[in-house]
């Protein structure tokens, strides 16, 4: 399996946003939306071995974490309004601490905090974290059940990173440039499918 | 220069599709405003040196090519709708044959078709076609200024492939998995930047 956690810094957690608007009044919810594009598609196909965690941290109700587990996801279109209705949808539920409750196929909300994320996940992988400063992905034998983890437009906090430093996870960088987010997670796939992890 | 070249099959030519319905209605264009994200997008700059040849094959003023030119580009987003409503601008603009109109700074449109686009560009630089039975494009060498051809969610018409392939392009592929178009750009731009092109 393949995990990845994307924390979003000021993305909503009530479902009061409009689809018109994810990348102002939703706080960046685009990125988000792109990353669970990443995470899935394949050219006819979606990926099953994947599961992402959005950690929504703005707005009233944070924090929240939507879950998308390929081997059960139904519904999920390439483009950022249908996702991001899912999305929506996951978050008009209601949730309480300790719940997962499913919105549709595939598609969880939680009240789980970053924190909470990192100790639900220490249990069922390896730690890898996308970073400028970490070595080549092409240098790297990826573990079998990586769990990567990326920053939105931000980097983590400080007491974020701690936090993952804490579990020891690996560093590794894509390239020369710095990218996106999700353009990162299509390089990190690329590599593990090559590495047929 | 980096050059990329999709074609839309169905995507539209007049600007009077809606925002709301850019994989509907607008005959898949968020497919090719992924294309135009993979293409510009780095963390926190837009690739300079490269120019992306959107060709609109659908509706009743087929063809159109709406062009992005890096080196000009401004108030280009990463979010899908902001992508679609300034090639929505692009179409809503008059344009004859032969002429090329700017519709925003780096934005232009042109009632080319993918033959002239063909034309055009192989002054410019070298063929390259991205399809499954390439070499991988780790073992390849990239020309100084390689044109990247790529169908949308459907292979090039026998036709266009029939006229690309007059222009001998190398043919490429990005690794064990067929993805999308966008997923693809993102791998051949990582492959070109660590060879330095």
């Amino acid at each position: 399996m393949r995990y990845f956690v994307i924390t979003g810094h000021k993305a909503v957690t009530t479902g009061d946003f409009k689809l018109d608007d994810i990348a102002g009044g939703a706080g960046r919810l685009d990125i988000l939306v792109r990353c669970v594009n990443s995470a899935f598609f394949l050219s006819h196909d979606l990926r099953k071995d994947v599961e992402i965690y959005l950690v929504l941290e703005g707005g009233e109700a944070a924090p929240k974490t939507v879950v998308f587990k390929g081997s059960e996801l139904r519904y999920l279109n390439p483009d950022e309004r249908s996702t991001a209705s899912l999305i929506r949808n996951a978050l008009l539920k209601p949730v309480k601490q300790g719940e997962e409750v499913r919105s549709s196929p595939g598609v969880y909300v939680t009240k789980m905090s970053f924190y909470d994320v990192l100790d639900l996940l220490a249990q069922k992988g390896e730690f890898v974290y996308l970073k400028e400063d970490g070595i080549d992905c092409r240098d790297y034998t990826f573990p079998e059940n990586p769990i990567f983890v990326l920053g939105d437009n931000r980097d983590l906090t400080e007491e974020e990173e701690a936090a993952l430093v804490s579990h020891s996870p690996d560093k590794i960088c894509i390239g020369p440039h710095s990218l996106h987010a999700d353009h990162c997670m299509i390089i990190v796939h690329n590599e593990a499918d090559r590495k047929s992890v």
